[in-house]
């Protein structure tokens, strides 16, 4: 709670009066009328007050200490990204925050549980840090599902005490994405202790194509939201259940193409927009929230209901108050647009303060997590080789664009007792190396959809336990990318005929780099050529082959402990 | 917060899921969704699952160890009626408990300022520990202006160290209605206090009539609703300054005629309905938030807006994330509804359990706060002369189903150094006598609108610092009512020609009645026929007198200390 003095409340009330001047005036705005006392999409026209870090007047006549004139621009709040993983951003919070804030994202709701899974609480703990530091307000969900499920190998284990010790830390709303939902309607204990440990508290959802009576029991556990909606039909079934549906579009996973219909005025607070997993090559090419908003109306969302998913419904959905609409009272986060439609931010502010390139230069510096994280030794062609009884298994098809995979079978090269990528019929082979010094696993399997021939990938960002995901259809080409990526301390390598060809290290915690976004989007743009070069058909094959690793997706996916069925939730065995 | 455990949870799990009988089912249910996942004003068929004091299923089929068949009716949300003074219901709130949770009225917020401006902490303590008996869920807010302003004497005071001790009561939501806006705007140290004290929580509003930067600047003190508003232009500049409007139908004030036309679907979520002040003869002949509903779909508002302002959108506004819609993991306050037009409760579930007498008769007792609040001698008839310098006076207006006033002028009879009431032109006499042995004061006036020939009331309800209000043609009688008033220990007393015709005690606090609702209903309509007879106008005679005390009112009102111009907010002197 802010902590306020009879001095600071006279002085909102002369300020707003026009007593005396405000600290800064927005004039000649017009207002997006979020709250509906105007006919639907319309303005409020006048001039917008602040006082300290609130808006105090609108709708009316101001003069200001600082003057901006919006020249009849429109003025809107500040978006929230209701769901994200920063550490997706490959860079860290600080640069996150100067990366998005003058696209016009004032609040984001991370789950920091990317780090969790490396570091466990000290990476927690470096989140919170940066929370302390960025110009955005960075509120730090409690991850969870550290690790994601009991079919894998994570760094770090988050337990209910754990987390609870942060539950009423000024930085945190609550839990972040409950993903073992397998887990808890299985009534694991685990799960059920987490449930119980934040009853009355806000807990984040994600259930992924979840339906019917199994839906029901993971919303009566109090689970309130998902931002893994993919198809209409779920999402009319969540909202009409009451789940808040967070519409995504990241890196890979574009679910406002299909979910834009939900947004009418009647649904509108029960929806929000969420990034989840967008780097920032992503971020430079299309923006931020601002791109989701700019895609919604694009898809034909009523204008108004749209900037209210994408501010005041996901504050409500939080339980942040104190934000969401430009309205006395409210926070002073305000975005100048020159255009609604197009959603172009023109100028950007923070808590009653301007936006600028100072803004960043005046932050506290905050210490990276030290230590190389990638905990094992060289690995050999010969340790990807895969034994088999015959040439029938089970494939993971990768669809473009999203993290859900199809079960398929194939028959491979089969030949010595080992099975054998085939890159004529795109099939490649994908292995997940434990990487945190705990017992050297390596779980092997076979992918279709990426289309490279004649080259391998690695990555230490492999959701959610971040062990290296290799993939490739030479073995040779597949450990000499996973043996560079251990030397960099972590990151991206594309290897072409026994050559590296591109690579970014990311050696915060194998997730981050330390460098400024701008390098780091750069770097990417030389990798997609590189992986491009090798015939591949995926706009974003890096992240598809981190979530290939990620069992709380449906359908079939790839662990350290091998294949894993997840409508199952357990280890494929021969 | 709720403290759950793992079995619990488990529980929660088992029924939702079907694997074991949910503790109740509502079988062959339409659910009207109120969070857009279907067309406007749809249902959803199927049955609703309850364990415990959640829901946790819909739109399925489910088996209970008690079920009820609801036959294909409706099933809503419990109402919650979003701002209301419980002692204005003259019963104590054990009784209105037992009156208007059987109409749906499942949470009400309450002021307690009217038994606060009597006894201080006493009342206030009084309704917390009726809220640890009641079945309805009865939020108590902070009475922040007892008493309401400088131009009155009161029972008692609170400040703002006597407030923040409260402050995280389990009962209490936040700070009860800033009454004292006058105040407030004029930077009065004791209101700054108590804004400041406030600062991120929840402050309720009562702004009528405010208007641009005086608005702006209310509600920059983080003042978030209002159920004052009278007029559709008032309620669209609140709504479009982010204020929540909670459109009010009480014994008088029947704002619900003109606000109808605000509720739309976009703007619902800024809306909630609210009784303020309602006797229990208007409960019993037209219902209670039942009654806020029926005439809204009436007036023409949309069914499921409506529905949601009834009831969620109430609930949002007051920061109360565990209800307001049928949904597994929100509280199983349901109503099974025989019409959605008519809004007729067949049923009510409060916390999972069917709603019967039964359920009353098993709440624990609750003594009331004992002695005679009427704490002064006798009156005179010629106590209440009024000395003069001339005719000409200015006169309360009373405008019928109205608790806001006209300033007229006019030139009453005059002899003798004194001005006289002159029932001809409906120019009555009025006085306030102070009742809390503080002072004795006499306040003295003229008033038009009630059509009262021959006769006198009084009462010892008197907004809000609820002294003797007596009101008639003659001095006698208006003596002869306060000093029955007065034996009475506190009460409604109607007068004519010398003789006592019809009472109500109300000997709790002057306030309150220890009788059952009944009682006090068929009291009501004798003092309502006695009335009636004594030629006046009005609907609610008692109350508009009541209300002629509340200088927060505009715009002429009267107090102990005589005339006030609300205005200009201060005492009218010759």
């Amino acid at each position: 709670m802010t902590v306020q003095t009879r001095a600071g409340v006279a002085a909102r009330i002369d300020q707003a009066l026009g007593d005396a001047p405000a600290d800064l005036v927005i004039r000649n705005a017009r207002v997006l009328d979020l709250t509906g006392g105007t006919p639907p999409d319309e303005t409020v026209p006048g001039d917008v007050a602040v006082c300290g870090d609130r808006i105090v007047g609108i709708a009316d006549s101001y003069r200001g200490v600082r003057e901006i004139d919006a020249g009849g621009r429109f003025v809107v709040p500040g978006f929230i990204d209701s769901h994200l993983h920063c550490e997706s951003t490959l860079v860290t919070p600080l640069e996150f925050d100067r990366c998005v804030l003058p696209r016009g994202t004032t609040t984001v709701i991370c789950d920091p549980h990317e780090i969790c899974n490396v570091l466990g609480t000290e990476g927690l703990e470096y989140f919170l840090a940066a929370a302390d530091r960025t110009i955005l307000d960075l509120r730090v969900q409690l991850s969870s599902c550290v690790p994601a499920t009991h079919l894998e190998t994570a760094g770090a284990t988050l337990t209910a005490a754990d987390l609870v010790r942060y539950r009423h830390n000024p930085h945190v709303v609550g839990l972040a994405e409950f993903m073992n939902f397998p887990g808890l309607l299985a009534k694991d204990p685990d799960c059920l202790d987490k449930i119980a440990a934040f009853e009355g508290a806000h807990i984040d959802g994600h259930a992924p194509l979840l339906s019917g009576k199994r839906l029901n029991a993971y919303l009566a556990c109090g689970i309130r939201n998902c931002h893994e909606t993919s198809s209409l039909a779920e999402g009319r079934e969540k909202l009409a259940k009451g789940m808040q549906v967070l519409i995504r579009s990241g890196s890979v996973a574009k679910d406002i193409e299909a979910l834009a219909p939900l947004i009418t005025d009647f649904a509108s607070p029960f929806l929000g927009f969420c990034t989840d997993d967008r780097n920032p090559l992503d971020i430079a090419e299309d923006g931020h929230m601002d791109y989701l908003v700019r895609r919604a109306i694009g898809l034909g969302a009523p204008v108004a209901a749209t900037y209210r998913a994408a501010s005041w419904s996901a504050a409500r959905g939080f339980g942040l108050r104190d934000r969401g609409i430009v309205a006395p009272g409210y926070l002073a986060d305000l975005l100048v647009l020159d255009d609604l439609e197009t959603c172009r931010v023109a100028r950007v502010i923070r808590r009653g303060q301007p936006v600028s390139a100072e803004s960043f230069a005046g932050r506290a510096p905050l210490a990276v997590p030290g230590g190389n994280t990638m905990r094992r030794g060289a690995v050999r062609a010969e340790d990807l080789a895969v034994r088999a009884s015959g040439p029938g298994t089970p494939v993971i098809g990768v669809l473009r664009g999203k993290i859900v995979t199809e079960r398929r079978q194939a028959d491979l090269p089969y030949s010595g007792g080992f099975r054998h990528a085939d890159p004529a019929r795109d099939l490649l082979k994908v292995a997940v190396l434990e990487r945190h010094g705990k017992n050297g696993n390596i779980g092997r399997g076979f992918v279709q959809g990426f289309g490279i021939r004649g080259g391998a990938l690695a990555s230490s960002v492999g959701h959610d336990s971040h062990n290296i995901c290799v993939l490739g259809d030479d073995d040779a080409d597949m450990a000499l990318a996973a043996n560079r990526l251990i030397d960099l301390g972590g990151g991206f390598v594309a290897v072409r005929g026994g050559e590296v060809v591109a690579e970014l290290a990311l050696s915060i915690a194998g997730l981050m780099s330390d460098q400024p976004f701008e390098t780091v989007t750069h770097k990417l743009e030389l990798l997609r050529a590189a992986v491009g070069g090798m015939g591949c058909v995926l706009d974003e094959p890096f992240v598809q082959l981190a979530f290939l690793a990620l069992p709380v997706i449906p359908h079939l996916k790839i662990t350290d402990l091998g294949l894993v069925d997840v409508d199952r939730f357990e280890l494929i065995t021969e």
